[in-house]
């Protein structure tokens, strides 16, 4: 049987996953491919560590550049992670000829149009279906299930660390400091979780997914970009009060004027899809004009989803090979096209829920709502909560009708400004 | 610019909705495709008929099977419907060696093997991700997304009418016979519904999901069906009580043992992404060996969602044309494997929920509950319920531990057998 060389650039726990996988499966996977998958090689830090899989050490080098041009390797696999080191890999592959499969969502978010741009002059394949949402195969089903419609918006919730942490305040009892220490000790939020709570993994996600909904290119500093850190125990409750759960949510609409780019926690009602997905999990709802709604749900991450995606790459890119189709998939950004203007966030009309830590004192609320009105917010309801920890404070929920958000922002100082505030205003921007 | 041409052969609904797609996302898709579709021909029965979309009548001919095979046509879209004729056209297309694009799922579940068989060794494309599920790209998710994959069960809603009625009967108040009134009246269900609300439909669907999922060809008549037409009110008021939304689910498991493949009413956990499926929508939720659980949800139905996974369709098997790489996809079929057992329903094990109409008289409880144990049903809830509309009548409602289903059937033969009923008992299995 015709085989297939893949290297491995990196081999942590993905690429263990896929050495398993490609192990594990290898009679079915051959049935599908027509081929064989054999791993020719493995690129690793340290030669001496021990491997959470079983490899023929023969098979490891330390040398990664040597191995991303290395003759009998097919398609390189990029899991090194990072941006700038992983770029000259890939892009070394790519001038050697080689086919290229990564999970590698910072490099894609950062370098992605350079790197298509040289897959496409060179006549390659660069695969990415394991940089978005691990094992969900939404990359594939934006690029060719939906290849014939419209996207109009896509909501995701891309990040499973903050919506583990939100499914757990959404609980309540626990405050955000108690649920990222068990998160952290169960293995759900890195040392440093900046990058997952702070919004800014979800950003690089969006900037993928914004690229093949909108044929467009994304630049991340576009991207609006709000963490979880700053929600309450309150909010959580709030929410449910009102019928939403809070999620952190990528949001990429395609309006006349441009197209809306962010990341922030949301209130979801209820009744969504969106509002039941548990722990760790992703899921990415689009609305698109032929299709309607439709909603991709699994693991956004983990050694063996993700690996799944990255080898079900290495099964349609060595599929491209033997018909000798590589590089015929076109990417879908129309590089004739002026880059798409992005709207924003001051732009955007949205109903809010805002929280507002004042005085329990006669007139506070009538300032309040007379600054809101002033400012074009108008209020849907408004509901006053005693906070146990301090008995002077009351929080004040108002949940306004579609405003426009620098209205909103130009409320807020103003509220601010007149002395009204014990702590600063939460803003939490309602999904629609 | 390159030019596919695409024969349609019918113009109904789904027809009328590829030729406006084509037309409206005409810019679009030719960035995606690199090549332009071009519609050269539309077989349809009455060429006088007024059609829901604006085509050049010179397109339009009335014999499909002159379309089929003529010259200038690259894709042949069968949309007539139908298992025998249907078949006849498609295989005339692939002798013709014309690439075939189909949403037809009675022939796919019939003929599917004598299809599939045909087109590999013609060497041409056979695409019919329309056939199941409308425009959820499950096809594509099963057969590329998780190729790498090793599929352990699916349970889908894949029928949008009983969907539909057993939304609005969870809701209370109407009898199965209003409601299905009511979605007839809605265009929600057919004039004659037997194939929807019997399970028929979704079996179907079941033959070509399972194929994909278990790499095995099933036949129709392995697959066990219910349908929901003996599902009364009491039934999806007692689900609620006991946590569960009553739907119509599509499985297939794998065993050690062979396959599991049935059509029926399920108990599904209220806590369940599958419970909130609402209306006339779909899903197909996929147990997974390295993903884990995954679900693909959306409009299984109607003329846009449904034309534009063809489209989708006609776009990848133009760029397979373009690439010079059609048939390369090999089907998930494992043709020297013997054919997979499939395990009949009397070997089920699974939870039940069973509602008996029984005399409200003293000792009836104890003779229910004492055959149920010979026959070793055990129990793990029972409630009885007074029947406004009869009123010695009491419904007694038994939730099962697990247990056989043969077991099962036995003991309600010998509970019918003793003369305790006045009514059939209704028998629900419980989703897990």
């Amino acid at each position: 049987m015709r085989e297939i060389g893949v290297g491995l650039l990196g081999l942590g726990n993905v690429g263990a996953g896929v050495v398993r996988l490609i192990e594990e499966n290898a009679k079915a996977i051959e049935a599908r491919l027509g081929a064989k998958l054999v791993i020719r090689g493995a690129a690793v830090r340290d030669l001496k560590k021990e491997r959470r899989v079983a490899i023929d050490p023969d098979l490891l080098c330390d040398d990664p550049m040597e191995l991303a041009a290395r003759e009998g390797i097919d398609i390189v696999c990029e899991l090194v992670g990072g941006e700038d080191f992983a770029r000259t890999l890939v892009l070394t592959a790519i001038a050697a000829n080689k086919q290229v499969v990564t999970a590698n969502k910072a490099l894609l978010a950062v370098h992605g149009e350079e790197l298509y741009a040289a897959a496409e002059a060179q006549g390659v394949d660069l695969y990415y279906e394991a940089a978005v949402c691990g094992g969900i195969p939404v990359i594939r089903t934006l690029r060719e299930g939906l290849a014939s419609d419209r996207v109009e918006s896509i909501s995701g919730i891309v990040n499973g660390t903050s919506n583990f942490i939100t499914c757990a305040m959404a609980k309540g009892g626990q405050s955000f400091e108690d649920v990222l220490a068990k998160a952290q000790a169960e293995g759900y939020a890195e040392a440093d979780p900046t990058l997952d709570i702070g919004g800014g993994d979800a950003a690089h996600k969006l900037a993928i997914l914004a690229m093949l909904c909108f044929g467009t290119r994304v630049e991340l500093d576009d991207i609006h970009v709000e963490g979880i850190e700053s929600l309450a125990e309150i909010d959580y409750a709030m929410a449910k009060e009102h019928g939403f759960v809070i999620k952190s949510l990528a949001i990429g609409v395609r309006r006349e004027a441009g197209i809306e780019l962010r990341v922030h926690p949301a209130m979801v009602p209820q009744s969504w899809l969106l509002a039941d997905v548990p722990d760790t999990k992703n899921a990415v709802y689009v609305r698109s004009y032929a299709l309607g709604a439709s909603m991709y749900y699994g693991a956004g991450a983990g050694m063996m989803p993700t690996a799944m995606s990255v080898v079900s790459d290495l099964i349609e890119v060595g599929r491209n090979l033997g018909a000798e189709a590589t590089g015929s998939r076109p990417l879908r950004i129309q590089r004739d096209r002026p880059a798409t203007t992005v709207i924003p966030i001051a732009k955007l009309r949205s109903q809010y829920y805002l929280r507002f830590t004042v005085a329990d004192l006669p007139g506070t609320l009538g300032k309040l709502t007379t600054i809101l009105g002033q400012r074009n917010v108008s209020i849907a309801s408004l509901s006053q909560k005693a906070m146990p920890e301090a008995e002077d404070h009351v929080a004040v929920v108002a949940l306004t009708h579609e405003a426009l958000e620098e209205d909103v922002q130009g409320a807020l100082q103003a509220i601010a400004a007149a002395g009204l505030l014990l702590a600063p205003t939460q803003l939490i921007r309602i999904a629609s």
